[in-house]
């Protein structure tokens, strides 16, 4: 039986070196036990949670990386191979288990876990059995980390994110889904490609639902500080509304692209799950698209639905909703998707 | 059919609009031709490919990144799948496709193609077929980039570099495999767990033949400056040499270990190749044990064989081979390492 | 008297030593002339000049750094400071001299080195001593590294941008002036510390003269992708204009007060000007607003001026201006401080 | 009067925009008490405190920086002249005042302040004067986090240790100075520089009292895992111990050179302040020679004295004191120091 969180079974010699290697100064006292540290733990490890977990190990940002999934074997081997680079990284403490106790004391925990669809399965069949997954991760998670922020990776991200708040009872602030937080980068990344620019020069949020009923926002499109959409009406360049919309459509395709191409996405939604953890874990106010409690903003209204839209975080969570101008298509686009979502959640009865 | 190393096919709208979005200033010239970036090429995109690419990616290390295999669709899959994370990433250029002159101008190749044993193949034959493999690799890589540095990852690497060293015509200082690199992190990690401390305070090198035949250098084995071998017999220990043996023997089996419980290594392999990415391209003189040619070290003679021996890395290549002292037995270990793989290249007919 | 870009006086055993330890490999090459690495030269090693210096060694962005100065004591001084260092910071090779030689090969030249004001001296005095000062500063680098590209910072920044650029004989895509880069930086702080959001969401500029007479961009003003101007006119809040002028006040104001409180400015500029050296070094097209040849633009003609515009900046230099919207008042504010630079650059009769 | 922490004065503006700007969720709660993030204090702002301050700020180690010394206006120079950078850098909260109050609930306080020689003053009446001044910033510090861990800068950095601890009522684990870590990086850099090696490669100890009865341990220097006292004699090389110990010697040596050339010292201070932040605050247990609470190492006795001794350092503060063999001679110096260092003490009254 393997011991979970520790690669060694050499035998009882580690002790007693370490007493001879080091010894303790005198009149000291044992560390505060408020003394904490970074935590994030990671529930599933197949691609996507091994690439979110690994960004998030090269980058740093975690002094304990906790791994959770129900194959105690590929946990196990994903747990030794990022341990055997400890000689190449900041030392980070890095568990594996199958048993969620190891995740007490999280300051965020990220699900990536999510049923596969069976040949000939309905989508709903599908999502119950999503949901019934959920149960089985979410409460444990809760229970052992009544502070941590639940950031929701499975898909379908918007409803996933909704059950987990659900099963959680954690307010909603604590609780987003990755949502179009990727979709946006691709965006992004089209764009500074077309114009040969850096991403990072790049303003453009896809928000609403992740997915084919995406909202692109035309309006919120700046490239170094130049909103595009008036830009091109004062230059009159007779340009294409037609190629941006081209580039919507390419990010909609893009997550179907690759894995008809490699079978699976990992790196960017590795990167952008990254990017959110470092948001909330170094308390940084940065505004992600994130899927979030969206009732009550532009007219969605009828009952409790996330859906993505521009949010700030920091350790607290979601610190609120940036006010961006909609137009009345786009409001109405959102209002659609939280309507659909809605009655696919009315199915489940949490 | 796709376009290489661009993820647009969005018409010729670009060029306009970057044209009207940025004006060149008067009296300008063109980039000096002497101008130059960093670039990497990754050969072979399975997992440890990717690994490499996207360890290399994540820290930042390269301003171009060419990715080349046989497999077109999983090559276009894995280019976007980086791609996609542009606006979480500083601005690097990322190409893929199946023609090696996208590798031109490369700094550093980095093979980790490779083929799969078949059920019932003998090593020789597994071999001949990476040898077969690897003349396809290796001539269009020292044709396009006649000045790189080759850093070799295939299994067996040893012999593997040899061939490649054979192949390319380069001067044996651009040539190295990643040999027991990965090894001695594994070795650094075990003793540092052992005794919780921090693997990068621990120097421990394993030497000589990447698998089990390796040499681990006890003598060398210090913890925070501190030669541990010496200490114990100071301190009068009755510390069993035994938990260090077992401690080499975690290491050997490590690899089996993990590719029993997940299938392959990628993570650990690609912070490794990473690492010695970083001190060649960063020229940081640093000394990692990676496989050299290592004819006239330690008595080997007879032909030329790679072996692994702590050796320095910079942006020339290898710039020495550290002067360890070996005990008479390890010494022997090396030779009759040497001896062996002497044995297999020659049938190899190069 | 001292050896300079070496700190070691310690006799002849340094050789014999490392041939002792390292061992060449069989077969070796030299390393191509082609190889090249990333080299910066600052010159003036006042606070400035060490801030910028210093920033650019904690952030790993070359791999050489040579320090000149009239001041020999303290140029030994300052690299000994920062070669002490060498085992908290990956490798650098980090020179100082008085003599122009060391910069021979930069990528990067950045010059700090100003005179300071005498006690009732005018303003052209001033200038004119300065111009005197960079005619032995800017030929020797331009001698030295004839492909590099020159960063000025001295002030008046404008003015020494437009004679270095005279001086060197350099294309005009190869001199830049760190402008308003700062004066932006503490533009989006102060907008991003009343609205308590990340300074990095903050897009704004202010472009134009550096100094009392810069022009902040107010349409160019977003907030996570919300454009500020228009969101408070579309939600009709009776928001004074009056806040954002106080915070463009501000910014002209906090180099004088930081000034006043501290005696100088050291540690935003430095940042700044390492910001810079990352987009072209790494080639990221990044837009910065920076002193480029701005005639041409905006209806500014009469002579050659340069000024702070949003430009796009990689390993070429300047890779182009952004088209930003101005209003007209903004336009003719540009085209009186191009005029009022003109009338000053007359008189020094380059 | 200034507003401590905060650069704006622009009036009540902020708050109602920011209201416009983001909305809350609904269902949110506020975040849990026990979130903490990481925050240090800096007490004293002349060159050595704020060359730390800048080091860990670029370094991104803290989401806190608290800025304290008696000058206000100079105090507020400098956190503006850091807050301007806010565009280049990840978003830290940066404070500064006269008032201890900003520490409050710091996880690491780095003391620098010190007194400086008059002209003519006895070292004793300096110490007296320094204790005096501790008095008046150890307590408040204590009080306000008295949970954080007491980096002493100040010199005599060991006395001063001891007069922290004493005035801190902390235990010894939680009190430490910065000793000899960099004289070992001066010593690791000038054995690099002389091989041609990366520092970082080089294992190196000086411990004992910072300064000139500093204690080098020969037989800890390794050169890439090899120890170099016994490579020497198994290679029979004629090497002169004399080369090593005027490397030892130039250690001693740099700390005034740097002071006589340039005026202060303060990189290569700030490098190493920011290296045991980091091993403290990210819990690396690395080993660092640092002064800790030496009495009953190496036959010290006599009284409660603090010498720098390889110390593995983490969240906890100093974690134990590695075991390394001193010879005869190196642990009577050790002895002799600590002697001298008491009598000293003994003076002092505390």
């Amino acid at each position: 039986m393997h011991k979970s969180g520790s690669a060694s079974s050499l035998g009882p010699g580690g002790l007693d070196l370490t007493q001879a290697f080091f010894k303790p100064i005198q009149q000291t006292a044992p560390p505060s036990p408020t003394k904490r540290h970074t935590k994030v733990s990671v529930i599933g490890v197949g691609n996507v949670g091994m690439a979110i977990a690994q960004t998030i190990l090269t980058q740093d940002l975690v002094d304990e990386l906790a791994l959770v999934d129900v194959n105690a074997d590929k946990l196990r081997g994903e747990m030794l191979d990022l341990q055997h680079a400890a000689a190449f990284l900041p030392r980070t403490k890095i568990h594996a288990s199958v048993d969620y106790a190891i995740t007490a004391g999280s300051d965020l925990c990220i699900v990536t876990a999510g049923a596969r669809q069976i040949a000939g399965e309905s989508r709903l069949n599908l999502l119950q059995r999503n949901v019934s997954l959920f149960s089985r991760i979410v409460p444990p998670l809760a229970k052992y980390s009544p502070d941590s922020i639940l950031l929701i990776v499975s898909n379908p991200v918007d409803i996933l994110t909704y059950v987990a708040w659900k099963l959680s009872g954690f307010p909603s602030n604590r609780v987003l889904g990755s949502g179009t937080n990727l979709d946006s980068s691709r965006f992004r990344f089209l764009i500074a490609d077309h114009l040969d620019v850096n991403a990072q020069d790049v303003q453009a949020y896809i928000v609403g639902e992740h997915g084919d009923s995406s909202v692109a926002l035309w309006s919120s499109i700046s490239v170094g500080g130049v909103p595009v959409l008036s830009f091109l009406e004062k230059q009159q360049i007779a340009y294409e509304k037609e190629t941006l919309e081209n580039i919507h459509k390419a990010v909609i395709d893009s997550a179907y692209e690759v894995i008809s191409l490699k079978g699976y996405t990992s790196w960017a939604i590795g990167y952008s799950a990254a990017s959110l953890a470092r948001s909330i874990l170094r308390n940084q106010r940065r505004i992600h698209p994130v899927s979030v409690l969206a009732k009550g903003f532009y007219g969605i209204e009828g009952g409790d639905v996330f859906l993505s839209l521009p949010a700030q975080l920091g350790r607290g969570g979601i610190l609120g909703v940036t006010n961006v101008h909609l137009t009345d298509e786009e409001a109405q686009r959102l209002r659609d998707s939280a309507k659909t979502i809605l009655e696919v959640q009315n199915q489940l009865g949490l």
